[in-house]
């Protein structure tokens, strides 16, 4: 199997409770193919500009992405995104978007990158994600997230590029604001109404649902001793959720599905410990596993019978 | 066995985006009975005013629940609360607070309330949690909650309560504001510190987690359908948490622990879907059982071997 991924790469800036970062090596399809490359063979889809240098690839052919794909945009300046994180760490605000060379991004797959099993559209423009995913004509299975940015003014580009995925990633917020459903799984299903078969709702520091057409999964976020920095956490998820999903050949089915949401959160809680891509970049499949693990441990409960009174 | 709570017993007005009430039966004390009335034998001490009449006695005697230590304050006015839920549903502002009778309140114990086996120490003030603590000197499991207001102005107090009892209840506001920790595990052992050997931190509409000195364990929410009144939810899950482990002997284990938080997590879900008290008031054993049930299967996956690169 292969996966392709089509989004942006990006420099951060970004500052915590915890200190904080001047630039480091960010963007969506950056933490969903670390994630992503421990599964399969992951091939990136984005542009960059003339700072995007060796040190940058470098941390991506160290995990076996395949980078042929990143398009390098002569005379341009990469991607760059500047916030800062609230106490909570469950909000944060921007103080700076440089599009760049984002702004006129115009995916270019190879024939390889278009002959993937496996797709996810990292949130981008959703006319592009739909171009991108009739490139993709052969793939089994297909995922996009989206922001309120889309939901916003794009509504029905949005609308018509999740008509033809299979699984949506949004926040609860972003559902929400979707669909005016409050209720995760009531939400969802409004937007699985529009074809996808399976909807992720992310919680952010809460964990992730995971809603088919039959029943919900719920997962608490691993709990991690400390966060550093919470950027790429939804990535990092989304990475694992759907490599996970390669790894069984596309096959998307309930118990898959399940699986690939702990592994998603554990990749996702390994994201969160360090700045930017610092922890995933040396992380290690042995470690993604006892997470795992443990992640089934402090959420399994048995049900002996109590007698009730009534 | 038997539980005792101490606590406020109100009436209450709310308005939510789905509706309202002007006057409802409610108060931790009374949600609290009617959760842990499905697990053992309830007594009720708190005060009540003139206006606390038949109809209200009734709700709990309807369950079961022993009301001879409900305090008639003659001449005096029932505790009332009114406030306005958010379009979230997760926060809410509080129009009006009267303490009446409340506000003098000095619990006074029978015999037999003093005799109970596990003891539920409501929101009060801690001076007098600490006093009916050691008045019920035999209790196997005692549990407490707390509110924002007492860890700003007695935080001292405060302590000295929490040192005599086996678990501690807060949500994870209260938890950060009161060990200045932003992650749920960390708070909470920062708060066992102080003697209690297992601590519940609630998240709201996102569920609910328990710290034991070895390990830590999740629990979502229940998705309901539709969220009509969060009223009570927190005290309905300290009854059906309190109450199983009273079910257990008070021998709190952590398998027990565990199950408990499934039981309150239930009983807590079906409380948010109607006002008040009026959906737990009705409700039987077995429909609690089903979502106990239903609990394990939406949050139970298997962890086959996936082979992993690197």
């Amino acid at each position: 199997m292969s996966v392709t991924v089509v989004g942006s790469i990006a420099f951060d800036a970004v500052q915590t409770p915890h200190g904080g970062r001047e630039r480091m090596l960010g963007g969506a399809a950056v933490h969903f193919a670390l994630a992503a490359s421990f599964f399969d063979d992951i091939r990136v889809v984005g542009p960059v500009g003339d700072d995007f240098g060796d040190d940058e690839y470098a941390v991506l052919r160290g995990r076996g992405v395949n980078t042929d794909d990143i398009e390098h945009v002569a005379g341009g300046k990469t991607f760059f995104w500047s916030g800062v994180y609230h106490e909570n760490m469950n909000s944060r605000d921007t103080l700076e978007t440089d599009l760049n060379v984002f702004e006129t991004f115009d995916p270019k797959l190879s024939t390889e990158s278009e002959a993937a099993d496996v797709l996810f559209l990292a949130n981008i423009l959703p006319e592009l994600q739909l171009n991108v995913r009739k490139q993709c004509d052969t793939a089994k299975f297909v995922a996009l997230d989206s922001m309120d940015l889309w939901i916003n003014i794009a509504r029905d580009a949005l609308v018509a590029a999740i008509s033809e995925v299979d699984c949506v990633i949004l926040n609860d917020s972003e559902v929400a604001l979707f669909t005016g459903e409050r209720e995760v799984v009531a939400g969802a299903r409004k937007i699985m109404e529009h074809g996808p078969s399976s909807m992720v709702v992310k919680l952010g520091k809460y964990g992730a649902a995971l809603v088919t057409p039959e029943e919900s999964f719920w997962i608490p976020a691993f709990p991690v001793d400390f966060v550093s920095d919470p950027t790429g956490a939804g990535d990092s998820f989304a990475g694992g959720f759907v490599g996970c999903i390669a790894a069984h050949g596309g096959d998307a089915t309930v118990d898959v599905l399940k699986l690939a949401m702990a592994y998603g959160t554990a990749i996702a809680s390994y994201n969160v410990e360090e700045f930017g891509t610092e922890r995933v970049a040396r992380l290690t499949g042995a470690e993604i596993v006892q997470r795992v693990e443990e992640l089934r441990r402090i959420t399994s409960f048995d049900t002996p019978e109590v007698a009730l009174k009534g």
